[in-house]
């Protein structure tokens, strides 16, 4: 799957063997949104994770920003 | 606050003092969610948490398991 | 690598590729720990792991408490 | 109980009520080192965590990046 542009946000779901490897694919996300000063929007529910990327400075739109944290995200894998 | 009943979910709200204190918060609650075999929902942004818990297995119903992890979240902070 | 058996430990190293990914690996170890209530030592500095397992209750010998988590952890990877 | 300097590692334990809150305060100091990108020694058995820091880059001593992330460890109790 890949990240789609909706309501103004960057959007990708994963979809994880189990609860244990979705939270740890978000402790990754946690650690990298923290360095880049950056923090999407995270959904989980047992396997499955929902991140949305916005930039707030810039009236809630998509920047850069966010084009560069979901790059590194898909990274982190 | 406290945990108020929602679309059939018991649902509460926490705020922290930025993402690191929210992260922190959210596996504490993993580790728990885990060891019940209970998974919640989970939404963040930056500094604010929500948990969302409901019984699939019932027929998406607010049950005792969710009281139970309810109470155990709360003790987690 | 396998695990090795040491002072009356059971121990593995683990090398991942950077920092983040050695902690996602100890985020899946916690959660997996606390729900079999048997807590390993944890040793870590950048990308480098070891895990050493004992059982405290058994006189501090290598039980099957050890070997059930050991195997757990080789699963989680 | 405060940081001792040891083996030229600035060095600190803390103990906290459980192994959930140990590792808790492990998932902060991760990120928070990841986003210096200065990475401590770790070290976790149930509810007790040893600190280790010292620079690998001026020869193994303990610098101004050592005080610095031990402070910022202090305060993310």
């Amino acid at each position: 799957m890949s990240w789609i542009t909706k309501d103004n946000k960057l959007v990708k779901e994963f979809i994880f063997k189990d609860f244990v490897q979705a939270f740890a694919f978000l402790t990754k996300v946690a650690i990298e949104a923290e360095k880049q000063q950056h923090h999407p929007e995270i959904f989980n529910v047992y396997n499955r994770v929902i991140i949305s990327l916005q930039t707030h400075d810039a009236g809630n739109m998509v920047t850069e920003k966010d084009y560069k944290l979901a790059a590194k995200i898909d990274a982190l894998i």
